[in-house]
């Protein structure tokens, strides 16, 4: 057992607040990992709050992790000890259905075990997330880092923000030739232009602000649409091959499948909490278009993201905050405030809240 | 020039009534059909009726066309006099753009010529459909019918019904090892019942109406799903590669998008009037699951089906009307009374009204 330095919700009303608990001995497959940096996701502050159905409290959110190995079970050959290692949005999943077996561990018959708010497979016990100094995960949902060091922190956005653009991106065969938009420039948005552009695809950000556009190109976006202006939506009208909406607000998708060209597929990774409005099925039908949902992405190609991301010098654009400020970071994420993701500097877990 | 009988609307609101025209004289590369069937298409109402926005009149409907070849153009190769041949949906397209070049003509880029309310590409004359005794076609748009002469008749709703269900099923890989639903038991579904268990797909009839399940299995479909019953449809969740929704009524699509496993597509072939109740995004992203459309077929596409029909014994299920009865047909038609299209014998087109 090791004590652990954490911030927890006790209630879907109570700011987060310093916490301490113990996680479990590393089991023989296990890695304990002393967690150095945290990304700060929307999903954290929905569970926090139990806006996403009632959550289990205390309630230590965090899903974008970076780490240092700090011991290992008997059995683990994949890591030792000083390795840089990553943990996303899952710690563990059945390891009994197809999808489990084929690396598809998000989409697992039996549920994937997120890495908060989730039970674990063994023990059913609540898991306790990210914002936390130290995690104990089993080996196979532990991810090799191999961007230089002085990167890491702007890498931890990567295990949730950066797998869930880059795995529609692969699986929709973004690259050279290919025309892919991108919805929404935010903490996913910003990380689609950048991968999507290290791809090859010709990529343009879709926006509804005009002030967007220049921090779009210094990103990677070849091209900017103000969604909200007719004209501009109507030159790039049949002319895309895929766009992926990171809107998590309830809008119009209409005008972005009026952008599909023939097979173009239009894939969703925000879940807004009402439906969008309905789609008209003509603008599907008329030229065989696609709408799809797409969730993260498995452990083999969440490793492959990280790997490509590496290669092509891909890291989040954060902004670094301390642990205690996290209840301010929650108030301006909510403002869109962030360029464009905060990531906690798990150093100063023990600070004193008032610092 | 030849005199052509046909029944045709003189307005939105007048039923159809005899008409008669002249067919343009066969260009090098026409084929000149006498037409002995046609189906009757829902589409034919919606036409008819100016239920699509406003049609042109006078208006003579029918896209399921099967005749007997009378002449043909100077350059025409593949055809000759006395063959049996079917026209479908489109009659031209502009030929000139990369879905035409692919043999996706229905997804032309400058839009397909339909088979009647739509431009000719050449005269802009308005084009005047099946519900006749004569028509000229441009080679291109022509298929070949090896099915029995005996079967003539019933072969015509393979031209629409029939190409709009084999092209999802081709598209989306119906076939052995597959589960595949077909929402809707009326002209189009009793075509995609047949058409998926010929392919060898495992099929399931999803319906409301309890007392088609006879009648689903005769066709082919394994099992019958009724669809309102909750138990029933909860047995089959996450099981359905994939689903072709036939129903032009808007409704819920969410029961359904909850029967496709992991990287399942709901397929919408009928159009509503108002679009369907908008579907919520969790089921799509939590199974990756796929919302697309898909509109009749191309041309090599729709020979590909007729003789694939013909191989497996498939014609439609047919009630034949005189020419004179088609008002009453439509009447039935927007009652289901009718197991499962309504066929025009054309010999009767000249019969007085009354008889």
């Amino acid at each position: 057992m090791t004590l652990t330095h954490a911030y927890a919700a006790q209630s879907a009303t109570t700011p987060l607040a310093p916490f301490t608990f113990e996680r479990r001995t590393p089991t023989a497959r296990d890695v304990a990992i002393d967690i150095l940096y945290c990304g700060v996701c929307h999903s954290d502050l929905h569970t926090a709050k139990s806006e996403w159905g009632p959550s289990a409290y205390p309630c230590v959110p965090g899903h974008e992790i970076v780490g240092r190995v700090s011991a290992v079970g008997a059995e683990v050959s994949k890591f030792k000890v000083g390795d840089f290692v990553g943990v996303g949005c899952m710690v563990d999943s059945c390891q009994h259905c197809q999808p489990c077996a084929d690396g598809l561990e998000q989409y697992c018959d039996n549920g994937m075990t997120g890495t908060y708010n989730s039970e674990e497979q063994v023990s059913r016990a609540n898991t306790l997330g990210g914002y936390s100094d130290h995690i104990v995960v089993f080996e196979k949902f532990v991810l090799k880092i191999s961007h230089d060091e002085k990167a890491l922190a702007a890498v931890a956005p990567l295990l949730c923000a950066g797998i869930t653009l880059y795995s529609p991106l692969r699986q929709w065969q973004a690259g050279p030739g290919k025309k892919v938009g991108i919805v929404g420039l935010g903490g996913l948005g910003h990380m689609g232009v950048k991968i999507a552009a290290a791809m090859g695809a010709h990529v343009v950000l879709c926006t509804t602000s005009p002030g967007k556009s220049e921090d779009a190109k210094r990103l990677g976006a070849k091209e900017v649409v103000v969604s909200k202006n007719a004209d501009e939506m109507a030159r790039h009208l049949a002319s895309f091959d895929l766009i992926v909406n990171t809107v998590a607000v309830a809008h119009d998708l209409d005008p972005f499948i009026q952008l599909l060209k023939l097979d173009g597929t239009l894939v969703l990774v925000g879940a807004p909490g009402t439906p969008h409005p309905s789609p008209g099925v003509f603008g599907l039908i008329t030229k065989r278009r696609r709408i799809a949902g797409s969730m993260i992405g498995g452990i083999p190609e969440t490793q492959e993201m990280l790997d490509f991301c590496a290669k092509h010098g891909i890291v989040s654009d954060i902004e670094s905050i301390r642990m205690a400020q996290i209840n301010t970071a929650y108030e301006r994420m909510l403002k869109s405030d962030v360029k464009y993701r905060f990531v906690i500097d798990m150093a100063t877990v023990e600070e004193p809240v008032a610092a």
